[in-house]
């Protein structure tokens, strides 16, 4: 359905879609396309979470706002899916609609429910900033897709910090109830933080192609604490919870975010009956 | 929260944003109000059943299309919106949030439930195919303000009718199922095409101001019926069913639709706690 005039080259200069991936002929390792899943299955667990507050967001501007930053992430999840299908001969909705619970290697993070809407902001606070991070890095990676990929990805998420950030502070300074709850969010999805910045096999299997997960622990964890402060709130001390959603174990809510993803797609595959 | 420098005058070069409008120091008349509201409710009711699709679709670009096209209706709706508000002194949400049922004045097309994917595009290419025509003519009304949200409008619903017209011509020429789910679409939507050229008392006193209804019968059923017969699909002979959207008698479903819409901020109103 695109009317994209593919690209065949990969370059840095121009905004790279997953379009221009799958024309271009690439074919990224086993790890490397490891690692892109990864970062796919975050952002498209988070996206299709963020749908779910469209023209259900306390104004019709925030509606419009989460709507796009869930785009955004759709866009930045269908990027990474279609390099990591090129390692397996898979397109991007093979790997999106067609794997299972255990197959996913989304963070718990994404998987905390929406809850109210002081929850999902201290999750787009601590998401956003972990991502412009992660992807500020990713540019300088030696594998050219997964730089060009974050060197777009990486404009986006800005807004996506700026977004999060000025609604951690109108909450945070707003009335004392709106206080009360972006704290709440705060401390419930800070037992997610953690995991972030673990790293592994994977990770020590791709230098100076992945970003070293536990590098990112002291710029993201300064830059959040300075937007937990600045907002007259206070940095949580909820301990780290267990880990495990890069190796395939994950918060019972994922099976619901999944499921509802999933069953249209899987009842008349191939979308055009 | 907006990061927008408000413009203090409308100019037709310019894209009109909600918060432009509500910045210039506009004020409409009763009656412009009242039409804008009509424009604002058809839009709105849409881009909330569409997004009803994000994360559901048969395609993670699809996903995107119909996310996008919803956010853009929205942007219409936030447009007509405050630009209605100016006469009431009310605000774009306060017409969102707080108005009900039978205050409503949407077309009763809009109100059709998504159902499959095939009524889903049919019930956009119907839409798209008055939308476009209907905001060409708008773009010479003499009221300024309409004009520009229209000229600003029609750009963005040009891709509208692409997307809804490529999909019918691919569910339509693909497989015998596939044509037989796009007809049927086709097929129930068409019942609610007549009330979109209907003339009443408030068009009469808005002359050179509104576009006429009637007037786009011709031009907007000449392209549909192209479409369809294009598609190797056939134009429907479905009657026309009763009207009065714009009298706030409404279909049931959009009873549906406006509660999942509105729970949230009328049971936090002020959207800050």
């Amino acid at each position: 359905m695109s009317q994209f005039d593919s690209a065949t080259k990969i370059s840095a200069g121009q905004a790279l879609t997953a379009e221009d991936i799958a024309a271009a002929g690439l074919r990224a390792s086993d790890d490397v396309a490891r690692y892109a899943l990864r970062l796919a299955d975050d952002s498209l667990v988070l996206a299709q979470q963020l749908a779910g507050w469209i023209s259900r967001a306390p104004e019709l501007e925030e509606d419009i706002a989460l709507g796009n930053i869930s785009l955004d992430l759709l866009g930045h999840a269908r990027s990474f899916y279609t390099y990591a299908g090129t390692a397996w001969g898979k397109s991007e909705d093979d790997l999106a609609y067609f794997r299972d619970e255990t197959e996913y290697t989304s963070a718990h993070l994404v998987e905390v429910a929406n809850g109210d809407f002081g929850q999902t902001i201290a999750r787009q606070l601590l998401f956003s900033l972990y991502a412009v991070h992660l992807y500020d890095e990713l540019q300088r990676s030696t594998d050219e897709t997964l730089a060009v990929i974050a060197a777009k990805a990486v404009k986006e998420v800005e807004y996506h910090v700026d977004h999060a950030w000025q609604w951690t502070m109108r909450l945070g300074m707003g009335t004392e109830e709106s206080a009360r709850r972006m704290q709440a969010g705060l401390d419930i999805v800070w037992a997610y933080v953690e995991e972030l910045f673990e790293d592994d096999d994977l990770i020590d299997a791709l230098d100076g192609i992945a970003v070293r997960p536990s590098t990112l622990r002291e710029p993201v964890m300064a830059t959040l604490e300075r937007a937990i402060t600045e907002s007259e709130l206070t940095v949580p001390t909820t301990p780290a919870a267990v880990t495990g959603g890069r190796r395939g174990i994950h918060r019972e809510h994922l099976g619901f975010v999944l499921a509802e993803m999933q069953v249209l797609t899987r009842k008349h595959p191939g979308a055009t009956w």
